[in-house]
């Protein structure tokens, strides 16, 4: 039984499919890195981003494409609507999703979306609790080895966590396992925004942790305070923890509180 | 007034606001370039997408938002739900568009998104003949200056093309004026396809000269041999014209046929 206000909270979070994704649905785009010369550099692109697929819909309604009338074999011509919740698949959350008067995913520059990746691995964590939390010791641990966390720079969890295999044994955890997945602790909002971070994300689909919801805390501290995240991720074991950069490919929709994206590692 | 057929063209190529596009809807996001560090070298970054508005929509139904039960002020979380056409705004046309068993937008894997950028300038014929077309002298052209076009890139037309200063002036166009607008010709397919380009890119909504339309020759030969094309793109005039990279960031929508995206040239 999922409660209403349960509902909502999943709704914003794309989550659960209700054990409807099978493997197929989750077939990555491959192959999902590139290597190409600029500037006669070697630049490696890996990707951060999932298929799009109804795996990521847990209802019916949350993702649909019907084809445009006249359009189809007669015409020679394809073309359909896309019905889409903007929170879905790995995608982008703009400020607007939590501060009524931020930024919407049309307003936020390039500037702010190609930026230095910091990546925190949890995993070990992850391990022995379901419900771990990126926290100030992992900043600072981070931070000895690689130094100062960039300013604009966007930091990644990766928990190793894959929200479809999540999704599909959704229907066999019990209540209190369904509450639990790894996230932000709050407590490392304010050092974030010490180093002037741009933004954040994680391979999970809530910056919250599971049992931080439907309260939200990252959600609020963070959006609210005009950054941005990205929730979703994977690939994260592939990109470099220090070096790279992170670029954000959302289409500007004005207004939209968050847009489905391809994320890229740049490294 | 616009028959069936034309209407259907005009959908395909997100076409026409009918002179309801304002200066504010056609307002880009800004700053619309970036440079950051990569390996201690400096990148370049430039947006090469339109602010993604209502402007884009010739019919009302084409591009909507709307608030997902339960969201809102009250539950401290906006989330909305879009619909909208595939090929609107910048956007990718996938082969699937004109090819039924073509590679959807979910399909193509980011090292056939992220490219050598070659950028043919015929602005100046563009002054002279609103139906313009890149012809084979000006691959040619290019070719002089800049050597072989490399294999796997994009070649994008920058024509001085603005959609929305066209689709703002629509109405006070004769029937004849309407159907001018620049394109690729037919006679550089079967080169760009010796020279092994990846993908084709537009300042116009379509790859098609006005004239071309609603036959689509161009849509036909490209898409078909399962490449891929950008419609919409902006700033052309700022990009180098030869050295630089472009990345299409598409959200990877299983069998769609095209996408709003995020695109930027790297140089």
């Amino acid at each position: 039984m999922i409660d209403r206000r349960d509902m909502l909270a999943l709704s914003a979070l794309g989550a659960v499919a209700l054990g409807t994704a099978s493997n197929a649905d989750a077939a990555p785009v491959t192959p999902d890195q590139a290597s190409l010369s600029l500037h006669g550099r070697k630049l490696h692109i890996l990707d951060l981003t999932h298929r799009l697929t109804r795996a990521f819909a847990f209802t019916p309604g949350r993702l649909t494409m019907e084809a445009v009338e006249g359009s189809g074999a007669k015409a020679g011509m394809a073309l359909n609507r896309i019905s889409i919740v903007e929170h879905t698949g790995t995608h982008l959350d703009a400020p607007r999703h939590f501060a009524p008067d931020g930024a919407s995913a049309g307003d936020i520059p390039v500037s702010q979306l190609i930026v230095p990746l910091v990546v925190i691995d949890i995993r070990n964590k992850v391990k022995a609790d379901r419900d771990a939390r990126v926290e100030p010791r992992h900043i600072v641990a981070w931070e000895r080895r690689h130094g100062r966390i960039p300013a604009g720079s966007c930091v990644v969890m990766l928990s190793g966590w894959n929200p479809l295999k999540a999704f599909s044994s959704y229907g066999s955890l019990t209540p209190a396992e369904r509450r639990k997945s790894p996230g932000f602790d709050t407590a490392v909002m304010d050092i974030l925004m010490k180093r002037d971070v741009r933004g954040i994300g994680v391979d999970t689909m809530s910056i919250d942790a599971g049992e931080a919801m439907p309260a939200f805390p990252v959600h609020q501290a963070w959006l609210r305070s005009g950054r941005w995240a990205l929730e979703g991720l994977t690939n994260l074991d592939r990109a470099p923890a220090a070096g790279g950069l992170l670029f954000a490919g959302v289409a500007p929709l004005e207004n939209a509180t968050g847009m489905p994206a391809r994320v890229i590692a740049l490294f």
